[in-house]
């Protein structure tokens, strides 16, 4: 199963008056790494959409658990891999480290959006193409 | 029981490329709406501090249901409540409408957060006050 | 000449550690402030697109003066005004009191963008119609 | 002269609906690369307040050049170094590069914060140590 990592270094600006990270910047960078998972198996927004014809995947769910609050300086490295494959949504799981330990856990449910002729507004959710699935779940070579 | 209103309208900025708004912003309307909630009660940050003893009121969980997106100009509605009170914990519901629809759905989950002395930076969780709980469900005056 | 009012409250995501307003903040009100003042003349980017050609209005300058720091739960008051019409560009004064003092005072230089085919990339600039100007210094009728 | 680096990937949430970076982005970028361009002397905001005494470095005065807009993906680089020195303030110049390409120049002007007491609100400005002004400018040393 891939697994997608994402550094990132806790600035100034996403801290508030507490002096931790201002916590909707993990759900930011939550987005950033599902992209990076995405792209760490040849995919990136423009291969979807040519090759797969997606347009994009919107999220339908997003959630986390906050352990231990992050200030800045703090170097974070988060984990990210899909967790569930359904025909037309997936599951995507991220865990937030500081040095070794979880601080935040979190979890995204995005559908499969299908690119739709220009100047309509509505999104069109379609059937994840199986060779897509695929990409993240490598069949193990056999001997 | 108190209900918070906190009126949106969807900036520019708060969009991203798919022309939609960008998620972790519908986070960050939660937290000013459950500040806007304190505030209804007569409660903002100052007034907890100096009357409760009370730091802030840090993040342990967040999530949210996105049922439909927004897009630039939308004027939004998030209604907040207390959902349940623990101890020390409390549970603040959120439902975003645009015009009359629901758009998203959002619960957080708080802590009560005591004053530590300064130069402390671990978060030191009290019992919430329950003159404090009882702001957002008077009691009905009988006749 | 027609002036643009928005208001803004600075919210506890807004603010720092130094628990002001973190500065890039006002350039996304600044950002949020000439929206509004193109839509107090009728002209939202919809309206721009369709009667104007326009795709938007991107910045080629900003610039602030910070003379007094904000902090949570100040109710500012953002004026706006076109300072100067060129042939392909105009500046944008933006002047943001907090009660009656003025803390921040900014200006943006932003070109018309005109639509270009879908997929080309590049930013196309063209004239700005005199009509377009005109809803912004509406000549003073005669008696 | 001591020069900061800074390493940049525009992120789909940094982006708008025209699919450029929404421009706060860059100020908030600037602000990240005067931290590190501090950290790069030894003298992250920790030190600062220790050895010199110092809350920070509110900003006065911001502004930047746009040349060509950046998209989702781009690898952006932001070289910053101090412009000048005064007796209270300095300016610090950024750099921002697109492979080799300069696409944004900005500049921050800002102020020697001098720690005060508990409890005060105000912003108190003092003189910036020449030791510190020196470790960015380090003297040659003779052969």
């Amino acid at each position: 199963m891939k697994k997608g990592t994402y550094h990132i270094r806790v600035e100034w600006g996403n801290c508030d008056p507490a002096k931790i990270v201002f916590y909707p910047n993990y759900f930011a960078w939550f987005d950033g790494a599902t992209h990076r998972l995405f792209e760490s198996v040849g995919c990136p927004l423009t291969v979807l959409a040519e090759k797969y014809g997606a347009a994009g995947f919107p999220l339908v769910e997003a959630k986390a658990s906050f352990m231990s609050p992050s200030v800045v300086g703090d170097e974070l490295v988060i984990e990210s891999h899909i967790e569930t494959w359904n025909r037309r949504s997936f599951a995507v799981s991220h865990t937030v480290f500081n040095k070794d330990k979880v601080v935040v856990n979190g979890s995204e449910i995005r559908v499969f959006q299908v690119l739709s002729k220009a100047g309509t507004s509505s999104i069109k959710i379609g059937a994840i193409p199986d060779e897509l699935k695929s990409l993240f779940n490598p069949v193990e070579k056999q001997i």
